[in-house]
C-alpha cells in the first residue's frame, strides 16, 4: 500500500479511482478510453460472471458467440437503433492489406448480427422460443470515460430471445429484470429498484426498456442491468418470420438483456470505505486471509499453529495465506483492507498460547477472539453475517436518501444540494422531463413497477396532473 | 437430422463441414471469415476452457483482460512480429465519427499491448514472475478459412508471462506445452506430439517456439497448442527492466502460450464417424441421453418407468431425457448420434416388463441390456471405457500412419498418396525445408523432443549429415 486513498468527504470521484487502482482491480491502458482489467479486478468478474450463467442456464438459455464485427449496413436497418448508435461506433475500413467494399463496425451491441442469423434459424413456431446469450467485448466510443463505469470497450452479457408471441416476450423481458435484481441483491448486496425507463432513456431500437437502479454512497444512481422488449422490431428490420401452430407466416417477438463491467464499479462505490475496497463475501474471490504474528525467535512456532488453520480450512474456504516476513504484520492487516478481503485471521504468539485466534471483520473493523477450533465454523458465520450487513447498509442509506418530493422548489434545492432519490410524480410529457435535466441534471431513473395512487397527484414540474410516479436522480 | 452427411470416404472436407452444420456446432455468418459458434459448440468450448483454465490456475496463473485495439505502432516495435502479422491486421480509421489520429488495429495476439503494460507494472524482481492468462477474441484476415480450423475471428486464451531469468522462463514455455499435451490426452483424447518448431515455423517474435500435434483422420496433422519462448525481444521492444537481488537493471524474459477453438475443430476430427459428431465423455455437455419407446397406450407407464432412472441420475450425470412424441425413436436415435452423445438409455415396454435398460455406445455402437438398478453404475463405467477407447484408437491411427522413412522417393510416394505423418530426419537447413514443401506441401510439424541417435543418419532431402530427427505431415 504505497499511497493513501482519498477520503470520501473530500473528493468522492478521486477516491473510487485510488481503490480502483491502488487494489490494482483496474488500470489506464495506451489506449484512449480502454482499460486494462487487472488479476484482482477480473477475479471479481469472473465470480459474477459464474453466478450469473448459473442464473441464465436455471432459466433456460445457451451460451453462443457471434461475429465482433458486424457490416455497417446491418445497423441502419432499424431506424431508431442507427440513430443511437451510429455516433459511437468504431469503423475497420481496411484489413489485409486492402480497403473493403463495405466497412465493418466493431459491435456496439449485437441486435443486427444477432437477428441476421434468426433469420437463418427460425422458420416455425418449433423453433421457438429460441434463449440465446453471449458473454463479449463491446465497444462504444465514449468521449468521457472512467474505470469500469463507463469505458470504450466493456465486457458484457448480451441476450437475445425470440418468441412466439408478445406476451411470452414481454413475460421474459420482466422474468430477466429479475434475475438481474436477484443477482444484484443476493450476491451484489446491492440494493435495486425496478421499473421501466421513459421514452427519453429506453434502448434504441426497444418498444421498453426496463432497469435496475442502485444508489451508490454520492447518492448517484447507477443503472445496473437493462432488459429490453423489442417488439417485432428487429423481426421486421431483418424480416425474421416463422409459421404458427395454425399455419400462418408472423413475425417473431424479441427480448434484449445486458449486464456489464460497469457492475464491478457499482460493486466497489456501493460497499467501499477511506481504507479501500469491500468486497461482499458471496463474490469475494478471497474470503479470509490468515496472518501470522511473529518475531524471528518465534516465526517457526507461529507460523506452523496458524498453517494448521490454513490447512483445515483451504477445502471450504477461499482462503489465504500470509506468512511472508518482508512486510510488517501493520502493513499486511492495511493491505489486505485494500484489498477487501471480508475477514481477516491474526494469529501472534499470545492467541497460540491460548489457543485462539483474533477475527476481525473488514466491514465494520469488530474484532473478537475465539478458540482456533471455533475458527471456521466462526469465520462461516462472520461471512454471512457481513453479506447480510452490507445489504442492509446499503438499503439504509438508500432510505435515507430517498425523498417524496412534490414541490418543485424543494426538488431543485436537493439537487443543488446533497442530492438522492426524489421519488415524485410526472405528467408524461419529454418536454417536462428535458427542462427537469437542464435545470437540475436529474433525470428519471425510472417508472417503478409499484405505481400507487397517481389520482390527484400532480407533475412536480408544471403541475399538470400526473400520469406516473417517477425516481428521479443524477446518474452515472 | 434433415440431411445426410458425407461419408469421410467420398469426400473427407465436406464430411467434417456437413458435422459441424447439421450438429448445430457453428455456422457461416454474414462476415467474410467468420463464424457464428452455436450453443452446442459453444457448449463443447465451455467445457474445454473450464478444465483448461483450472489448470492455469494450478500453475499459478491468473486472468486479466487487456484492450481489443492497439495502436498500430506498437505492432512496428518488434521487427519479427510486424512481419508476421502486418499483412493479417484489420484496422479501425474511424470512431465516433472521427478519423483517428493514428490507427488502430484489433488484436491479433496481445504480445505488444501486454508488455506496454508490463513496463508500468515490473519495477524489481519483486514483481516477478507474473503469470497472465487471457480469454479473449482475436482477428487474423485469413484468405481461406474453414469453420473452426481456421477463421477470421477466433476465440483464444493467451497467457503471457514474465520472468527473472532465461532458464526460468524456458521452464514455463515447456511447463505450458506440458499443460496443453495433459489437456489434449487426458480430456480431448487427442494422442500429442511434443517438440520444437523450426526457424520457418516459429511464432513471429519468439526465440523458441513449441507445439502439440495431432493426427487427423485423413492423416493430416492439426497444431493444437503452441508455446513460445520470447527472449527478450518483447521486454527489449518494450523497453520493461527490472532490478535484480543484486541492485542491477536487466531486461525481464518472456513466454507466451495460446490455443483457440480450433481444438473444437480437432476434437470433432479426430473421433467422429460417418453418422457425426463423437464427444469424449469428459467433455460431453451431455453424457448419456435417455429414449423412452412408446407407443400411445404404453406412453404414460414406459415415460414414467424411465423418467425414474432420470431422476435418480440426474444428480450425478450430465443427462438428457427425451420424451418427445413428434419425433419417431429412430429418428431420435440418429439425432442423438449425430450431437455425439456417448451413451444412449433406450427404455421401451419389454425393457419395462423385465426391469432393464438397453445401454448403446455412441463410438462402437455395442449395446447391452442391464438391470435398471445397475444402469448408474454401468453408464458410469461406460463413460471411461469411451473416454479410453476413444483415446487408444486415436493412437492407433497415428500408429498406423507414422511412417519411418530415410528415402525421399518413399517420402514423395507417401505424400503423393496416403499421406501421414513421416518421422524422418533432416539437415537443418531452411533451404531443404523449403524444397520439401515445395515439392510435397509436408511441412516440419515438430523436432520431437526425443531426438534419439542423429549420428550417421542422413537428411531425407539432400543426404547431407542430419542435424535433428523432424516429423514431417501436411498439416490443417
Amino acid at each position: 500500500m504505497a499511497e493513501k486513498i482519498t477520503p470520501r468527504s473530500e473528493d468522492y470521484s478521486q477516491w473510487y479511482i485510488d481503490i480502483v487502482v491502488q487494489a490494482q482491480l483496474a488500470d489506464y491502458s495506451p489506449v484512449k478510453g480502454c482499460m486494462v482489467i487487472r488479476p484482482r479486478g477480473y477475479a471479481l468478474w469472473e465470480a459474477m460472471q459464474r453466478q450469473i450463467d448459473i442464473m441464465f442456464k436455471e432459466t433456460g438459455h445457451s451460451n453462443a458467440y457471434f461475429p465482433l464485427l458486424i457490416p455497417e449496413s446491418f445497423i441502419h436497418k432499424e431506424a431508431e437503433h442507427v440513430e443511437g448508435f451510429s455516433p459511437e461506433l468504431a469503423v475497420v475500413t481496411h484489413a489485409g492489406g486492402e480497403e473493403l467494399e463495405e466497412p465493418l463496425v466493431i459491435r456496439p451491441t449485437s441486435e443486427t448480427i444477432i437477428w441476421s442469423m434468426y433469420k437463418k434459424w427460425i422458420q416455425s413456431y418449433r423453433d421457438l422460443p429460441l434463449l440465446i446469450n453471449q458473454w463479449a467485448n463491446v465497444l462504444r466510443w465514449e468521449k468521457r470515460t472512467r474505470l469500469f463505469l463507463r469505458t470504450t470497450e466493456f465486457l458484457w452479457q448480451e441476450g437475445h430471445t425470440a418468441h412466439e408471441t408478445k406476451e411470452e416476450a414481454v413475460d421474459e423481458t420482466l422474468k430477466m429484470l429479475d434475475v438481474y435484481a436477484r443477482f444484484a441483491e443476493e450476491y451484489m448486496a446491492v440494493p435495486v429498484l425496478k421499473g421501466r425507463k421513459t421514452e427519453s432513456e429506453k434502448f434504441a431500437g426497444a418498444v421498453d426498456t426496463y432497469s435496475i437502479e442502485a444508489m451508490m454512497q454520492d447518492r448517484k444512481a447507477l443503472q445496473a442491468g437493462t432488459s429490453h422488449f423489442l417488439g417485432q422490431n428487429f423481426a421486421k428490420a431483418f424480416d425474421v418470420t416463422y409459421q404458427t401452430k395454425e399455419g400462418k407466416l408472423d413475425h417473431v417477438w424479441a427480448t434484449s438483456w445486458g449486464m456489464s463491467t460497469r457492475l464491478i464499479g457499482a460493486l466497489i462505490m456501493t460497499h467501499s470505505d477511506d481504507r479501500g475496497l469491500i468486497v461482499p463475501p458471496r463474490l469475494a474471490p478471497t474470503e479470509a486471509v490468515i496472518i501470522p504474528i511473529f518475531k524471528n525467535k518465534n516465526k517457526e512456532e507461529v507460523v506452523g499453529y496458524a498453517s494448521r488453520l490454513y490447512d483445515e480450512m483451504k477445502g471450504s474456504f477461499r482462503i489465504e495465506f500470509d506468512a511472508d516476513d518482508a512486510n510488517s504484520p501493520g502493513w499486511k492487516f492495511a493491505e489486505w483492507e485494500m484489498r477487501g478481503v471480508p475477514v481477516r485471521i491474526e494469529i501472534g504468539p499470545r492467541d497460540m498460547e491460548n489457543g485462539k485466534v483474533m477475527l476481525v471483520r473488514r466491514d465494520t473493523g469488530e474484532k473478537e477472539s475465539v478458540a482456533i477450533g471455533e475458527a471456521a465454523s466462526r469465520v462461516k458465520e462472520l461471512l454471512e453475517d457481513i453479506q447480510q450487513a452490507l445489504f442492509r447498509k446499503a438499503i439504509e442509506l438508500r432510505e435515507k436518501h430517498t425523498y417524496r418530493i412534490e414541490d418543485y422548489s424543494e426538488f431543485r434545492t436537493l439537487y443543488e444540494q446533497d442530492g438522492g432519490f426524489a421519488d415524485t410524480f410526472w405528467c408524461g410529457s419529454a418536454e417536462c422531463e428535458a427542462e427537469i435535466k437542464e435545470e437540475t441534471k436529474a433525470t428519471i431513473r425510472v417508472l417503478p413497477f409499484e405505481q400507487g395512487e397517481i389520482d390527484g397527484k400532480k407533475c412536480v414540474h408544471c403541475g399538470k396532473p400526473a400520469k406516473y410516479r417517477a425516481v428521479f436522480a443524477k446518474a452515472y
